[in-house]
């Protein structure tokens, strides 16, 4: 046997018997975009569905790590399994930071309802859009109840990867006027639910008034209209767990009395598979470009003597025939 | 004529001719990827490559603003033009905030060697990576010598525009575990020039200290190989500036000597042409879409009737004919 051939149907079987290690021998497959990866997928899709898909997004600093390990015990105490993807470049959790996941996995390394996993890009640009959604799916077939993905919340990418989950909680702290910068910029669009983390800091009381403020100027208050409720934690103490899960039931609650539920995962599923199919396109542009020379191109362009679209209409031109 | 017609010429002559509001509809152009763009390009490129594109990027709270100002003023006494592109969704600056650029701008309103703007996302993801190359294009064409592109450094999409300059500048600042974790997270290696900021702050030699460590741990000492500086800064009392200039001269000299800067260039230009060429080949696919109904297969894929990759074959199954 070839020493790349995955045994995928028994992998999956071990993944859906709640071995971590198959687990994360999957989502390592999601992160190369292995051979087998297709096959996985066929495989995972029959078991996926049943698990609720909770972004949580906030800047550098407010209390992501905490605020996760905070909704884990919170879960947990509810009986409920949790997987955890940290989808976040800069966080200590993943970027490669193994030791990061290790840290954290400490903490729960004798409780099999938990798995944390950090994310990894493709290395392309878009490439953590497709693979995410994957990853979901893979927490998702192996029995997960909850999957959260943990992102951090500046960048376009990171917005668009929230905007996939049932329910988008968005992180804020008190005086981080780059919060309140984020939320303008367009987080306040994606998130379901609110928290005020730190509330023991000052200006905390004024964060959720503004943010109230600003949620009661979109306009949401019809009825049936999901107004995101803002709540405060302490995460760091625990405090606040009660308050944040109350908000997360009736988003779920909203979520499926109003066929919104549905209609996300459709629009996430689309996205996916998009991406997968731009993914696609782009390995066949790769195929071209031997043939028709990106890098002769460039250098055209740089001297001035070829315009950029003149340039894609000779590198395309073998890929439409 | 109809009114969303534009006269290319005239506003590419304007905008050569420095005026600012000329320079801002093509940027726009570029934005609404106009189909005017193409004229526009192709008109801007013989004009272009004389600017040095510089970029500047650090995590929220780093100073990037008052480090922006502090290197306009400096490159303004040396009678240098400069623009300035803010691409950073979380910054006050960028994200729509209109209402920044005006509040830059004022510092500069009277002065036309000034131009400061911030850039939008065609609202997909890559948009910025491929409109950030053409406004640069559009500001390097109009005649400033030295393009600013600021970008905040802790998603994967910032780190490859970031990636695109001729110089890029890492912005950090004391104390800030994160930003030492964008800097392990990919920064590190982007990174040109390296600038402590807040250097009056606890903890600023610390930091110094350990990026030179990192830096040292690179494989960067063979001759011929660009060592990245580290310099500190207090930008917003405009202290630090000559250091800075003094390693933005460096570098831009190794570029020239070794010929890496007409490297950097055909990479920029293979990237954007890259970037332009899946632009066209996602137009094509939305324009199959609506036969083969992506909503349609999305909903397969949720309710587990198909995988994502047997709906990407029917998705392009008309496109590769």
């Amino acid at each position: 046997m070839a020493p790349r051939t995955v045994d995928v149907p028994a992998l999956v079987d071990a993944a859906r018997a709640g071995r971590p290690r198959a687990v994360a021998r999957l989502v390592s497959l999601v992160e190369d975009a292995h051979p087998a990866l297709r096959e996985v997928m066929a495989t995972l899709v029959p078991h996926a569905g049943r698990a609720w898909v909770i972004g949580l997004t906030g800047a550098p600093g407010v209390g992501k790590s905490t605020s996760t390990t905070m909704l884990i015990r919170a879960f947990r105490e509810r009986g409920r399994r949790v997987g955890v993807l940290a989808v976040d470049p800069s966080s200590p959790f993943s970027g490669g930071a193994l030791l990061g996941d290790r840290i954290r996995m400490q903490d729960h390394s004798h409780d099999s309802g938990v798995y944390i996993r950090s994310l990894a890009s493709r290395g392309h640009l878009g490439g953590l859009s497709a693979a995410t959604p994957q990853a979901i799916r893979v927490l998702d077939a192996a029995g997960f109840d909850v999957v959260l993905v943990e992102t951090v919340g500046v960048g376009q990418s990171e917005v668009e990867i929230a905007g996939l989950a049932d329910t988008s909680v968005v992180l804020l702290a008190p005086g981080m006027g780059d919060g309140i910068q984020a939320a303008k910029a367009g987080i306040l669009e994606i998130g379901d639910v609110f928290v005020v983390n730190k509330a023991d800091h000052d200006g905390a009381d004024a964060t959720v008034h503004d943010l109230r403020h600003m949620i009661s100027l979109a306009d949401r208050t019809s009825p049936g209209i999901w107004r995101p409720p803002v709540v405060k934690t302490v995460a760091l103490q625990g405090r606040g767990a009660d308050g944040v899960m109350e908000a997360l039931d009736k988003h779920r609650a909203h979520l499926e009395e109003t066929g919104e539920l549905l209609r996300r995962r459709e629009r996430r599923a689309a996205e996916e598979i998009e991406q997968l199919a731009l993914e696609r396109l782009r390995s066949r542009l790769e195929a071209v470009e031997g043939r028709s020379g990106l890098a002769a191109l460039a250098g055209r362009l740089v001297a001035g003597h070829i315009d950029p679209y003149a340039a894609v209409d000779a590198l395309l031109a073998g890929t439409d025939t």
